[in-house]
């Protein structure tokens, strides 16, 4: 049956590939660990209805650091069970320990997932070699695709331009999910790579760059709470409507300007319960928004619905 | 029977505390995943026999972040039956989930342990609120006695003086394992909570100053390499030849110094196979030295005998 | 006469305000110490036959940090003399002393400079309050525009947007040249600031995105190795290109990724001798390339003039 | 008379060398940037009636990077003038620029002074080569012992053991004065460099450490403030008493954990003119203390009158 799914994708995308808007879904749990499931599938059939053209679960804004094995196996389960294959499924595996990374990534591909976004977790410092061993591993244990993901400012590595060209040998590692935000290194990667590593967007002051660029698509958490701006946003850049697609960019940044002063996975789950999804709070110990910040995103929520 | 333990230890050393040389136990990982027992019973025994103070599972050394809950479950079992409580075992719990750290120290009490590292591990950036009501939540999961330990460089935060003095207050917040090597800091901890808090030194760089302090001891990786020498510096210190001790730590950075340039944990691994441990290599994708760095080990662990 | 030279600016530009491309001129300095004046007053005629809009002496490349102020002071003589009010040039002042800065302004606006860039060192961190009196002392001891510069990387400290909104309420604030790089940085500064603040782009890797955001031009170094490449770029930004201008801009970016390499001032200096101007060395301690890095930039000058 | 006067400190510690309290003298400079004579004579004199051993202008504290060639040189000339060759002096000299360092440096020289404390101001990053060549021509450019300053946290490079090894072997490369306060650091030079290099500690958390270590004393600005006590302290460690030198300076350290809460210089001022001396505020754009922080730095003098 996963076999008939896959082939059914792949007429509608899936030999294309992902591209598009990805939201990060966030991870909603409630007070004795348990995953709230009805809120996880309105949120996804809501998404899916405002055009998303796929779900990453278990990214930063998924709190993926923060959720055990039995969370993540979860939430992909019932993330995978409300899209029925209506989108792409990219689904995020984190470790700090490469076999089990690998059997993560196995176990997630069984389910039917049809993508990783792999990131690795650091501790002791890490040399490109380790880094190059780890995400070629993941990769070679699964037959989907992979995305990779650089986000130097949380996970202290850098994905170095020579480590992505090792990497994108590998058949199945197709995309690079950048969240360094340096300009210079994406121009690095476009004019190294070109088209061998398909770029996606991640935070919300930089898609028009990147898709400039090149680039395919977005992954990133206030998809979740502005999925309509985020798709037209893709939709002006793969027209080329550049000054109308910047305009557009500027004006939902103010969005993510109110988000730098929180925490991140907070003001998506407050957005979220402000416009109905009862998400709940972000996981313990992290604290949720108190009342001065939530009344500072409903302002600027009411703001984005005019853009 | 546990109680009994208990009732033992509080004759030998248990009202009086923990003090003393603890080494950071590694954590021998066989290739598929599986706790390598026997070089670690023998690890352990080697250990008490050189006359260490206690036993530390599962801190940096013992690369706690790359092991599954089942594997650190596995090796403080080993450790707790080895050393048949003929020393206090501290062992380390660490997640970046309030929930989860609690369960993890419950059942490590449970287990029979003395005392627990309390580490915190930081993805998105915390306010010291949330630092603070995490070491609280764990500290008062458990009745036995906490080690708090600040290690900025690795972990994304730091235990600010503000918030060790409203951690001291709980009862069983009794220690502090200090990683930041900042003098001034200890100092200031010092002038401002004098004995509430006791400090155990982390790094070989500063056993003597933390000892001049007033701390209790010295927690750290390397004395699983040099038992005896690490004795001697703590005996040297609690008698107040300083003079000897300052002499006696600076042959031994020497070992440390080596240490540096290397990845820590393959680093003690390395020295322990030389020595005759069979305790592997480290976690993948951490790398195993090359020879040049073996050799280079094998020229200072000569050098140490001496001392 | 200075008065006339004004008078004649405004009708070509001074009205309009400062736009488009304006190099980092080098300084060149003999063995001595000395100014060499010919290779700098043919470079300057050089850069202004190219096209460019204006010129700046004194910036980063400028190696204005390792300069007397008798140094400095010859070299705006030179550049004053050589341009012959052709087009605007905006002088670098900076110190980490209020009145040393202003002192150095009126100096240079006597002279007859049409802008000041004004650039605060920083020694001992610094709070905004002081940022800000030290860039209204500046602007207040002159009449000309003022550009501020902001280049946290290497000054030690930022402009926040809280600053430049009081500072551009002074009248002759008018610019602001960032060095950050940061995209959201830009688009928080263009919500709140509009045209009341005008941008220049930095670094190669961003002025089609300042330039989309309506920055106004582009203050770099390599604009004095690359100035025809430079005002195209400028031009199709200007005309709304913006797919042209991103090619371009990504073909420019391999000279800069070169220049990350090694030291700009002495990247610049080599590029410019290479291509037959006889500015000499960077200043020492500052060493000049070696010959492998001359051949690197030897190739990708070659690769510059087919762009 | 230069010579003479230099027989004469030769008598009484040249030979010797430099060892003990040598405070970092203040820059007392008035509102049109004058050097304020006389309150700096009177310090000069107060602290060599405090015993200082020696006296150190142009350091951090003294503001050194806020001053003119013409304000350096005035100080250095007041302090040799009221010194009349009490103690010896060592006068800072720090710059970007080789051959003005070199310029400094000589001209102190020729003025009297006993040592040049020899600083690298970075702006551009350095290669260790650099670094070595600036060091390297400064001392080769006068006869009298150089200190080498190290402090990465203000001036962005370190003096690595290796580039310290090859500049110790210049003959008047005879001192190191480290305010990097990493022990480990410290531990390194002395086993490779032994007495090849005399260490002066910097900061307030660690001269006792610095003096175990066989260092020859300490060098800062709170000995202007607190000189009796440092003089103190300086002996308590020259006469191994390491448990009362100990538990003095973590007395003494409560001053300094006040200055790391503002501008140091701006401590230190504000510390002397309740003390009486008249040195004025720091140099703008740094701001005087307010109210409140004075008031904090009365306390805490108060405090240090009873140590």
């Amino acid at each position: 049956m996963e076999r008939e799914r896959k082939d059914h994708l792949s007429g509608a995308g899936r030999t294309e590939g992902f591209s598009g808007i990805f939201p990060y879904i966030v991870s909603p749990v409630g007070e004795r660990g348990e995953i709230l499931e009805e809120p996880l599938r309105r949120l996804v059939s809501h998404l899916i209805g405002c055009g998303v053209h796929g779900l990453t679960p278990l990214g930063s804004t998924g709190e993926f650091y923060y959720l055990s094995w039995e969370q993540k196996r979860r939430i992909v389960e019932i993330v995978l069970d409300e899209n029925q294959n209506r989108v792409p499924v990219v689904a995020g595996v984190t470790s700090s320990n490469t076999m089990e990374a690998c059997r993560q990534a196995r176990e997630f591909e069984a389910m039917g997932v049809d993508g990783i976004l792999s990131i690795l977790d650091v501790y002791f410092p890490v040399k490109p070699r380790e880094v190059e061993e780890y995400y070629a591993s993941v990769a070679k244990s699964v037959s989907c695709p992979i995305v990779l993901y650089n986000n130097p400012r949380f996970m202290k590595f850098n994905l170095e331009a020579d480590t992505l060209e090792a990497l994108c040998r590998i058949p199945n590692i197709q995309y690079y999910k950048d969240a360094t935000g340096v300009t210079g290194n994406l121009m690095t990667l476009r004019n190294r790579l070109g088209d061998r590593l398909k770029i996606f967007s991640a935070s919300a002051h930089i898609p028009v760059f990147v898709m400039m660029l090149g680039g395919v698509g977005w992954m990133a958490g206030p998809a979740c709470v502005i999925p309509r701006q985020s798709v037209r946003l893709y939709e002006l850049c793969r027209d080329g409507k550049w000054d109308e697609a910047m305009k557009l960019q500027t004006g939902l940044w103010e969005l993510n300007r109110v988000f730098q002063k929180y925490n991140l996975a907070a003001c998506i789950k407050a957005c979220l319960e402000i416009q109905g999804f009862a998400v709940g709070n972000p996981i313990p110990p992290i604290a949720p928004l108190d009342a001065k910040a939530r009344e500072e995103l409903e302002n600027v929520l009411r703001q984005m619905e005019t853009l």
